[in-house]
């Protein structure tokens, strides 16, 4: 991510069998291309403006995948207002295709915040729920039942487009939930130089995600990835306007924790203020 | 290809297996990719100037790899002068890799060129030379005797940075050649409506091609691809002052043949106006 004549840049690739599953359908898989980079701009205070499209398809693909996928991608085009610069379409010598990467260009609605903006005593703030696309991928596996809501949100990600006046108005430093919460909470941290505490139980989570929570840990909600929601930090004194902002602009906001001095990185704290253990914060991408 | 605030943006992707070889070295992968879209660049009349990179390495890429791409990147991107905008590294589940797709952005020099702007009457002009990138694919397979040049011009293309000046100011169309002379002509002549008659005697030629050539048809040559190179159209009362600056910039520079009102398409004519057989006009892209 970076800028190149006031416009701010950004790129990401999805895999099959990686970042998605090699059947699910293939206009979700154009839209989670779409998405995966709208967050990425959200997250930087940038309203998302156009793209470009490159595209390998495995060998097996045809006409039906083609035309699956140009009907997502129009889609997603359209609710985003994006316009699409061009691309490029190739194929596979072998293995599960498509391999889609998208590099999107947005214009800053204000400040473009860092990871490495936060200050001890900022307030920690998350949008939409954690956990959805976990619950989603894991149902996909058949580890779980079945669950529509939690299968949409892994295929269709809903970045928070609405949060992003407020992220560049407000935040001292934000970025993307992707890798899993505590993942991505303890890059913020590593950059800022402090410690991130947040608070399990302030966590926002969907009904399926209460659901799982009720039965057990709540730790691979918070660990799981592929969320992409927006998590930023701002001064104290302003969390309050950002949370009524967050109403009045129609995006669920939650205030998760806070930054401290002392090491650098990511806790997750139960009531009582004690670490709960957490294995490994998030999918450990390559 | 499209603009956006004053930026020419371009994409395009090269896959193990297809554009390269699995084996090929992958600091020139690296340089690779940043040339085929430098190559669109300065087709368009436009200097390079940032860029983006997304990687999907295959499953058994390791460190060593990575360097070696890394050196190779860092060595193209100080060679064209261009800012790295950021990127994302992924891994493919499975199948040859890399996959690497680079989205470039670039600064119009003066007029962007389409390919439908060609008139009847206009000089065709070509950078470089034809056919050196396809000698060295078949070396490389071992289907020809050794050649270092001819596999160097397949592995690192050499797109003529210093023509882009001369295109921004005169061409009335243009598109690099990367599927084959004929297919791009034939691309040129499709889109502008005219047919575009190519000499073959006046096609330029490395030492190898010509040695090629002398053994029997250069049609080969002319429909092999990956050459990179600028083709593109102009007044013909312009040709000679583009030659003239060709030499003045150090790009090799010819004029190959003419468009004419006709069908829409392009002809490979001997020394006396027939057109030579040519099967396959160029790399068939998927």
């Amino acid at each position: 991510m970076a800028e190149l004549d006031g416009l701010i840049v950004t790129t990401d690739t999805i895999c099959a069998g990686v970042h998605f599953l090699p059947d699910d359908p293939l206009d979700t898989v154009a839209r989670k291309a779409v998405r995966v980079n709208v967050s990425d701009l959200v997250a930087k205070g940038c309203r998302p403006r156009a793209m470009t499209l490159a595209i390998a398809w495995g060998p097996e693909a045809g006409e039906a995948d083609h035309a699956a996928f140009a009907d997502g991608l129009g889609r997603d085009l359209r609710r985003y207002g994006l316009a699409l610069l061009g691309g490029d379409t190739t194929r596979l010598a072998a293995g599960p295709g498509p391999v889609v990467t998208a590099a999107m260009f947005g214009t800053p609605l204000g400040r473009v915040p860092r990871r490495s903006g936060a200050r001890p005593g900022n307030a920690v703030m998350l949008t939409g729920t954690v956990g959805d696309a976990w619950l989603g991928l894991h149902a996909l596996r058949g580890e779980r039942s079945a669950d529509d809501a939690a299968i949409r949100a892994y295929r269709l990600p809903e970045p928070p487009v609405a949060a992003a006046g407020i992220v560049a108005a407000r935040a001292t430093a934000s970025l993307d939930v992707s890798d899993g919460l505590m993942a991505d909470a303890g890059h913020l941290a590593q950059a800022s130089g402090l410690s991130v505490r947040l608070t399990a139980s302030a966590l926002p989570l969907s009904p399926a995600g209460e659901a799982f929570a009720a039965t057990g840990s709540l730790v691979p909600l918070a660990t799981g990835g592929d969320d992409y929601q927006a998590l930023f930090t701002l001064p104290p004194g302003e969390a309050e306007a950002a949370l009524q902002e967050g109403e009045a602009v129609g995006v669920r906001l939650t205030r998760i924790g806070e930054c401290a001095s002392g090491p650098a990185g990511a806790v997750l704290l139960d009531d009582g203020g004690h670490p709960l253990p957490v294995d490994r914060p998030g999918y450990a991408h390559f």
